[in-house]
């Protein structure tokens, strides 16, 4: 049996672990809530941590608290952002849509953990109250979409950012070193004409490229913060200025940019920019699922497939088929796309759904958001360093599959016209022979001028 | 510093922890892929432990199998299935798409198992071995997909049905009990028609059993098990009706209609029995989301809302406005709903992305369904407990909102014809006055008429 | 310069186009709405016309309607479900969600068609009245659902399921001739143990069998009709057992088993059957999108791709590439599925959004699934007809490579050990040899075991 | 009978109607293709005709095209610009994934106009070329995109953009008007503290301002055209600067910033712009959802709802119910807004499909994209013009249910502390008092402290 301890809130009291800081409120969640598996995300605890010492900060600098219990809360607060108390936050997402339990999460650990500093009686709400010095200037409906924009923008600087950079650096990599590799290109999966491989892993490259941007260009709604608006952004019990200063706290604490936003009824009643973010994932996604497919065909085989690639191997494949290795990186980031795809639908739907001067699908969309940009910069950091930095061309296979290639032909076109250069096509098709041989034999060309136009190394660019 | 011991693949050696029963191959997942924090779900692993028991059986009566190695497995899978070993499955969801290292995983921690009951050494593969005995007959691409089955349909038993059925019995008896409240109907949101309060949560009530319905209509193909297919779906390495044997073991072990799948090529290729149950979970989130939304509206105020039901009051509603409460379980179950629309679009999508012989999308498609499961079944039966059970209608609002309705007119149109009815109505609204006063003041009825007329009571149903 | 007539509503006079039957309500939707430019399907508006026809029989067979203006009224609603007036609908989707107007467009069309065959002056609503007489015993709450049902149900016998069961008869065409081709598998896109082409098209047959159950599946949901609930379920201003009586006249109408709904206030408040079969029509599209993939793939080439299927060329593939051909089919089927997939997150959405009495998203619901249902109905049959029917192996390719494979080695895994056979496997691998020698070579086998033991022929069942 | 006369292409001679400029290549896909009923956006058609005549342009400078074919190709293409042959294009979305038949298309009639233009004879193909002179330089694989990108943004400009402009401007002059209208606000539905009507309506108007940012925001990449990439991005058969120059044309003659795409690879073979876009414009429809929702619930009543405002009347919104007015304006809207969310979904889930050098899902991901701006620039407009610019509000209803508020406490809490207030609100609202009664009761505050602090106009900002 776990020792517990008395926690009161205005429902009454209620025994809470002993070994815990939370109290009552927390409590009460805990047991009206006991739906799935899913917690609230670190980022979005050690975001509340940021708030509180944050607020803390100004309550203080204001004079509004009292300096002995504002520096008790700071230094409570600081460790919640420190991760040092992240087991005392038990929620899970499915509570209230305000995230309210959570901000009392934070405002009751706090509370208690200053408590201590100080000496007091942890649970007697002496000398801190989670309520009148905690959350002093705070609600609920700003705080917690606060966190949220906190957490997403260091999850941005910390987890997406930096695994999609590296995955750009290894993609240009490649591309810079086979810039000499003629191959086949394929169009509607079909032969079409050659490009290098250099080419085509800079497409590659490039699409990470913008999709670092896309994220970075949703950022700047991230850093606005509701923080001021309290109740229903009007900023009630607030004085004049407090929302920029502790924007300007939380600036300071994280080492980003935020600022207040200009419109608080719009940054309580709508998640937009949440919604945005998830759009910018979810076109990141969608390069980083044709990026992986491509790869993954293009390493298929090893002997039945197109085998143009050789990939890593990086464990046994199978279970029955022995000497089996699969694309098992491509499998766990195109898994990791579709996952973020169905997460933005989510997200899109709630970030509808908001009533009046609140939006209650907070918890959930955060959620969802935070997962997507974990599983897509970790996904992107593990599939370059366990797939894409290893990745080796098959020269051989390359080559002689480029030289086969009936579009070739597109060459001679220009100079015997499109109709004629079709029937060269067709001919060598049906026939199973070579573009040379049928364009010499239909009488379009001879072979100097055949050997002369029909130059893959020449059919790589504009001339 | 963990102890470790020395366990080998066809890749070599590795370290695994002293104290758990996993290999190398489950070794490998845990380094290859750090992503996310999403583990496989539980009941996967134990579906994962029922294959490995209905197969050792199979085996064993075949004579394949020797006995003492077969009892030893049985053993240690019937362990798996009981939940003794869960903390020995480490592995994430975002792994190769097959699953084949979580059915190593259960092959590794079985066969160690089996192992230290035969008195052998932990990891020596001896005297049984993971692939050759723990994994005989069997593949990952017929296995994964096996437990993927058995855990939908268990938790379609244990979660999701048992949850939907609580939810629709708390709101029949609403129905039931509220079938003389005559209040206002809302058509457009905008004031309509009488009906009773029971007509409305019978309602609520007919889309939960339909509900039900779908889910269960959805399991028969839940019910067709992949085993036996093996590598490709031809069943390579089985002896012919294996797949029909261990379908009726796991059939015995798990208490639930298990067949084998008629085409196996079907099973391991594509996942649409997975995609269609989502697509009923869709629809069963869509309609819990409409009736948790009615319910919020309806008891929105308490004085500036519609007010038409009391809620039950759970925990304190907000850490700035005393004495608020929200309909905090309203706000957790559409969360979930949202929730579950968004891992619908992932699961669709993952279904039409097979290859071939396989679909690798496996371990995210069982994920995203098991969670929508588990949190639709927890969010109704949360849902029942601590809001519908308690809610309580507010009779004198309901009775007084209804009264002043100008369109308890419609009684009124097949008397006197729908474009003096419109007048009627439209003259009371504009001039603030009562149906009965503009009725009769434009000379279509006399009073005596009006009342006859127009009665709520009478407005409820066809006659 | 149109000519035009004066017709009137409650809210005053407008000019309509003379050459049309609509009148003064349809008129004001045409001018208030002015958004997009998709129409009402035509399948809604002659489901419009069933009703009308239906509910007319009704109310003269009942003495309520004076019998030759319900004479009148089912002529010219009988022209409307025959097609005759299409023209006469004009509404786009994008207008009120109970779709009353296309409702009273059906009632203005059929009213002033009535008045004409009866000799009266079109737009006088005499001697037929559109809401007195056409709507008599309706409202558009019911109406408008029973339409959709009528359109979804006509259009899943008349273009669905025709059209998956000709995909269906020719895939299974394919797999019985194929029966005897043995080929590479692939999983994770890598080679693997071998299987016959018609095993392989047997999973797509199957897929595609499944997807006609389904669909057939949620029909039974599509069967209730809401008509008989009006204005909000309750049935007022119908008489006993009109629900009843205008099913049995649908039904008697349409050819389909329609039956009125058991709750009217579900039907009216919830389209949960819309979204339920939206569900079913995204399994069929994942299914689709496999099997389309997979031809795409196997049909790849002609000399860089696996090039084991030659597929119907069916028109120039390239405005530049001479020569070249296309699986043009495949990727209008993949389109459609993928668009599908996009209609059902909205309807899914927009099921969830009811309010109280009335769901008012219906146009755009019904808009979507019927889009649905054509374009997979459409697509399933264009495909077959133009890309299934003519599909050609390439057996000399498919034998080479299969017998290349060096996943053969798993039919000597039973025999020798997966850790052998892995070493046989990798070796080959690595040397560029065949799995025979470096099993002689490694000392595993001697050549009379392995040619008896490696038999691709014995490697496509259980035995 | 239509009279036909024949055109010819590779696959042989077809019959097309005489009184059309189509050619055999488009006939083909008319049969080919009978899916669906959406055909091309006319805004696509046109953007082929920009490219036509850009590319003429172009190639006349150069000298690589005679100055009289390339003058009557410039002018038959700035008749497609035009839109004097749009019934020319007669093709439907569901056709090849490249668009190959819909740039045929643009090819065949601009030849068949021109060679009219010039005095030859229609179908001739002499003394202009649909391949060789009409598509000189280019590739479906680089026009098709082009077009689609210079259809979306101008689309964005004529239509997305005027329409959020203008909602913006009447919902900021709402704001504006009603400043001083003090009311309740509402977070969870439930009574909350207040704010102006004009802060209400602030928070509307910034979302929407938000949004124009949005959809600006993604242009840029829109502007980047693929144009100059040719078959698979290298460029081939184009002179070097052609790109460049084809791009510059294109600026000119649209009056847009488009310039050619730094990387033709990711332009071919990913659609990422139009998914970044399409994300955008899901964003906006979150957004207009929730601003239409609070309208709705707003407006809604007229005597049983919130009725804090009044909504203009438009039509007659019920067949049954006479008199009856609803809030049509806003379910057009949210219907749009719905089924934007579900071409995201499509346009996300197709943008991950690309293989190798060409995503093969174009025609489809352009139909959403142009669809969902057509929807929401449409839709915003006459949301604005019927709905918006006529709302009034009810300032004697706003007020009363302001005043009756319980949660005017919390301007108490900073003085008698957030526990005391709590008993103060649920005293009051067990009793059915008012908190002034209740405080003064409970020994809190006199009844002058009371009115001096709680004082709604003095609750609506910081201080």
């Amino acid at each position: 049996m776990t020792e517990t301890r008395t926690e009161t809130d205005s429902f009454g009291p209620l025994e809470v672990p002993a070994d815990k800081y939370w109290g009552a409120q927390t409590q009460r969640s805990v047991m009206n809530f006991p739906i799935g598996w899913e917690r609230q995300p670190v980022a979005l605890v050690r975001g509340l941590g940021v708030i509180k010492q944050a607020c803390a900060e100004a309550n203080k600098a204001s004079g509004k608290l009292d300096g002995r219990l504002g520096d008790a809360i700071i230094e409570a607060a600081s460790e919640v952002v420190a991760g040092k108390w992240d087991d005392h936050f038990p929620l899970v997402v499915w509570q209230t849509g305000s995230g309210t339990q959570s901000n009392m999460n934070a405002n009751e650990v706090i509370a208690n953990r200053a408590i201590e500093i100080l000496g007091g009686v942890i649970g007697s709400k002496d000398p801190v109250h989670p309520n009148d010095h905690c959350n002093m200037g705070q609600s609920s409906n700003d705080t917690f979409p606060t966190a949220m924009h906190i957490a997403i923008a260091t999850t941005a600087r910390d987890v997406v950012l930096p695994g999609l950079e590296k995955l750009h650096a290894a993609l240009k990599a490649k591309s810079d070193a086979w810039g000499e590799i003629i191959k086949i290109g394929r169009t509607h999966t079909m032969d079409a004409t050659p490009l290098t491989l250099g080419q085509e892993f800079s497409g590659y490259a490039h699409q990470v490229a913008l999709g670092i941007e896309r994220v970075k260009g949703a950022l700047p709604r991230i850093y606005l913060l509701a923080q001021g608006g309290t109740a229903v952004g009007t900023g009630l019990n607030t004085p004049t200025g407090w929302g920029e200063e502790v924007a300007g706290n939380i600036a300071r604490i994280t080492g980003l940019p935020f600022e207040t936003a200009p419109n608080k009824f719009e940054a309580l009643a709508a998640h937009d920019a949440l919604v945005e973010m998830s759009g910018a994932l979810k076109t990141v996604a969608a390069s980083l699922y044709k990026i992986a497919s491509d790869i993954r065909l293009l390493g298929s085989g090893p002997r039945c497939g197109l085998g143009e690639l050789k990939l890593p191997e990086n464990e046994p494949g199978s279970s029955i088929m022995p000497g089996k290795v699969n694309p098992t990186q491509v499998e766990a980031l195109t898994q990791v796309c579709a996952h973020v795809m169905g997460n933005d639908a989510a997200v899109g739907f709630a970030g509808s759904q908001g009533q009046f001067e609140l939006n209650v699908m907070k918890p959930m969309m955060a959620y969802n958001v935070l997962q997507s940009m974990q599983l897509l910069g970790d996904a992107a950091s593990c599939f370059t360093d366990n797939c894409v930095a290893g990745i080796e061309p098959d020269e051989e296979r390359i080559g002689r599959l480029m030289r086969e290639s009936l579009m070739l032909v597109t060459a001679l076109a220009p100079q015997i016209g499109y109709d004629n250069a079709t029937k060269v096509a067709k001919t060598a098709h049906k026939n199973g022979t070579t573009l040379k041989e049928e364009a010499i034999a239909l009488g379009f060309v001879d072979a100097e001028t055949f050997e002369a136009v029909v130059r893959p190394e020449e059919m790589i660019g504009p001339k």
